[in-house]
């Protein structure tokens, strides 16, 4: 525990940050807008030159190396590998996951005294020294993941950044919502009182597990969270995506150690794949709160195994999208066709199986048979990403190899409506980029859609009638899961049904989305990621329920002072 | 599902009812005094003659029985015992749970679409209706349970409606925190807008599981939670007391009749000793929220079985009291005596392990020994239990043999400090009353306090110091759980030490309790009934977390109209 004073004026930032966070909840609740990182690249707070400084600090990070103050083996871990073909050089300490978990642990009772306010506001000034540095984090990311370019930096920078900041603010709201003193003064004759106090117990040590696709998206949240609510935290990323939440590390490490708290608050486990450290972390007694998004299989082990945790996990699912009419079918097409290719389907929010009648849909221009709705889809396709320099702007790269294997695999299991297309990559010819696979089948062939089949493979199913189609999706996400589900229709009739089914199955709908929005995409503050109603996931980002198990109330309450010494 | 037409005004209502729940919120956020209904058995709210007519009213429904509407089959299920010998010549319609389960699934769309603010009326009218019959409900706890008259009448009647209104308070404010409507504008230079809907989705048919000692006040919380949040219910007693619960399902039956939903939205389990129907509920894949309160091995099953739910769960754990001085040496004993006392020990809250200085404590009566401390406890005790007529009604009766038999097991573990009576109830010559055993042993005897002894059973344990048995607290605690911690000092250092203590191991600390408040009791809105940090209990009485993992919210959104038709 570091008792070096402080370098910050944390009553500043207490002032200002917790201001704030009010502002945001108000927000949140009000579910209106409410973006504290701009999500525009040029934006001025991002610099003069905000591609080229984004750049320059990139590379320079890659050549110092990140400054991480933990207890280490000595050892180093590397291994990343640029879907891009950049040379990512760059190494991290090797972790004994005991000694990561002993200094969280010793660093609890001064991180559990500072409060709520401070812990909220420290959290704060990370996510906002983060968000100075957010074209480096979106070049970590685009650099690990394969996201493309501008992509990477929205999604890994301020709207990751902005799910975390939601996370505080939850966070904080739910710690300062009760008072944390009260005098309690029973009426009576002879009035009984006493002073009672309230404090805010974090669980424990937490354990947050990156995964490959979005690790500051779908990392900073848990992270912020667990932090905010006073458990110290230790970040184990997706060995192939150790870069982003390495500087999220290191930039948690610097705002501690300034402020006076022991940098072990925040601890980074690097890992070569396949060591399983994960397992040795999750199942510590001492750790009592876990975050997690990836695969089905870890999850469903974690929610097992880490049983002495409150688990948080976000797995797979099946996407769903009813089309049963529409009054703009080209705006339809276009936003589909999107949604199927922006990051080569590497989401867990894009739609796989889209119902549809076999006998077509009506729309406004005219009836579309089902064969004419699969040469729309195509030819949406198309059109959004060619030439290849486009395209490559939406597809991104694939830098799970397994995922190109499936793509070969699933080929033969309907009547391809557009076929996988390998893109070359103008300005990086190794890159792998495929454009989406997408397949006729029929309803009754469950065994091509009813399963998840992650990356960019969909598949048009024909049905016997919308209730049909509704039919199925109630079942397929109350089975396997969906984190989205999207409805065209012309008919208030379908909107409410698809509503019931919505609630039934516990998957948020997005009707008719023909413009700049896609069901694949949420806004923090305003859209509530996955339900945690469904298999897919178990929590929601970010609600009430995703911060209040991160802490408990304890009291101590005693005889107020009287006069007469009764 | 009924669609007869409303017998009750839900307009007036919502309109009284969900004001008084916002001011309850404020109350409950402030944790200052806050209750609906007296605890004065004879406040005019319960008629002119309360005694008269509770007795009246309740001789008439043992007579008539109780008017239920849900699925049977045919047969009935009976058995109860009073401690006081009266025939409970009563029995209840007997159930098969997937019948129960089946109703309650086709219960549920209707009782989800009133809504949080018709269901929270609701429950408030059913709360206000069962406090009309507290005085009812109140000898059904004392005639299963064994409670003594009044605290039966105040712990089964008000305070537990109160409990149940925290419940209905917390699920409501958690349900209306985030608007029902939102209009999302993203500012650019063409704005883009979105409309949203925020839906209040229950998660599923909900089950809970009385236990045998206070069946409202344990059971109304967990009721009134799920209800609230949209979950119909399954209430299923423990089988010696069911009376209380069932009269809670007619109540709840006839409002939401009356209202124009199912009766089968509440439905009552009751079933003879040993069936094991619990386990067929809880593991039913409909049921996705189970309340418990009972066992450790019970609660423990339900964690691990029943995956699919939200278990939330009241078990055992061993309450200590830390002695380390006093300025009032008197009252301190007296509180203690009371608190050993009450309810003869039948109380998840009752101290056992009573920690001290081997060489005694420091009092306002000057230097006590430790063999001194032992002989006031004993002397506060006789002072508080005789004459017999007095001591009944602290003591109760003991419905449970096993209780008994369990006093003369542990009366070898230690040297007797007070020995367990048996007393002669005056009025009711069959009823197992016992005065509460003290043992006094030493900290390494921990065979002996470290477990928990359920009933009139406390060690005083002698140890090296104060730091000692701080220490042993915060293991004991950390290990076997507790809902309750006590401590006597005059120290500042001591409370300081006990405060550390108590956040790490989550447990609430009472401090000098020296007057009318004891260690064993909380109050609504604001005291906290046990944290959910340690093992025994994973819930808290009444907390957000007890809400908000009853439900879901599931959005629906699509663009707002433009006047251009974009």
């Amino acid at each position: 525990m570091s008792m070096s004073a402080s370098l910050i004026d944390i009553d500043d930032l207490v002032g200002r940050h917790v201001a704030d966070l009010r502002e945001a909840a108000e927000a949140a609740y009000a579910r209106t807008f409410h973006s504290r990182y701009s999500e525009r690249p040029t934006d001025p707070a991002y610099g003069e030159d905000p591609f080229g400084e984004g750049q320059a600090a990139f590379d320079a990070t890659l050549e110092r190396g990140l400054a991480l103050d933990q207890p280490g083996t000595g050892g180093r871990v590397a291994g990343e590998v640029s879907p891009y073909g950049l040379d990512l050089s760059i190494s991290y300490p090797a972790v004994e996951p005991s000694a990561l978990l002993d200094a969280a642990s010793d660093a609890l009772p001064a991180w559990r005294a500072a409060g709520p306010d401070v812990r909220a506001a420290l959290c704060v000034e990370m996510l906002d020294r983060l968000g100075a540095r957010a074209h480096e984090l979106g070049l970590a990311v685009h650099h690990t993941s394969g996201q493309p370019r501008v992509m990477a930096f929205q999604a890994g920078g301020p709207h990751a950044l902005d799910r975390g900041l939601e996370a505080v603010t939850y966070a904080h709201a739910a710690m300062t919502r009760h008072a944390s003193h009260a005098r309690w003064e029973k009426p009576g004759k002879r009035p009984t009182v006493l002073d009672k106090t309230f404090h805010v117990a974090p669980r424990g040590v937490a354990v947050a597990i990156g995964c490959r696709t979005f690790p500051t998206w779908n990392g900073l949240p848990g992270i912020m969270a667990s932090l905010a609510t006073g458990n110290p935290i230790v970040v184990k990323p997706h060995p192939s995506t150790i870069l982003p939440l390495a500087l999220v590390v290191e930039v948690a490490q610097g705002v501690l150690t300034e402020a006076g708290f022991s940098p072990h608050v925040v601890t980074l486990a690097a890992e070569a794949p396949d060591t399983g450290i994960a397992k040795d972390l999750v199942t510590d007694p001492r750790v009592k709160v876990v975050d997690f998004t990836g695969s089905t299989a870890f999850g469903e082990w974690l929610e097992v195994n880490a049983s002495q945790a409150r688990v948080y996990t976000e797995k797979a699912g099946v996407n769903s999208i009813v089309l049963d009419g529409t009054d703009h079918a080209e705006g339809m097409f276009d936003n589909l066709a999107f949604s199927l290719s922006l990051y080569s389907g590497q989401m867990c929010t894009t739609p796989q199986a889209i119902f549809l009648p076999r006998d077509g849909i009506d729309t406004d221009e005219g009836h579309l048979t089902f064969e004419e709705v699969g040469e729309r889809v195509a030819g949406a396709l198309g059109k959004l990403l060619e030439p290849a320099e486009k395209g490559v702007e939406v597809l991104g790269a694939i830098g799970d190899t397994s995922i190109v294997e499936r793509l070969d695999e699933v080929a033969s299991l309907g009547e391809v409506v557009a076929r996988s297309e390998a893109v070359e990559h103008p300005a990086a010819p190794e890159a792998v980029v495929r454009t989406p696979l997408v397949l006729a089948v029929d309803a009754a062939d469950t065994e091509a859609y009813d399963t998840e089949r992650f990356g960019p493979i969909a598949f048009l199913v024909g049905t016997a009638s919308t209730d049909h189609s509704l039919e199925l999706v109630r079942d397929l996400v109350q089975r396997r899961g969906a984190i989205t589900f999207g409805v065209h229709t012309r008919e208030d009739k379908v909107r409410t049904q698809a509503t019931e089914v919505a609630l039934d199955a516990g998957v948020s709908v997005s009707f008719d989305l023909t413009r700049n929005v896609f069901v694949n995409q949420t806004s923090a503050f305003s859209d509530f990621h996955a339900t945690g109603a469904n298999p897919a996931a178990n929590a929601s980002l970010v609600d009430e329920a995703f911060v209040v198990g991160r802490f408990h109330l304890v009291e101590t309450r005693m005889h107020a002072p009287v006069e007469d010494g009764d």
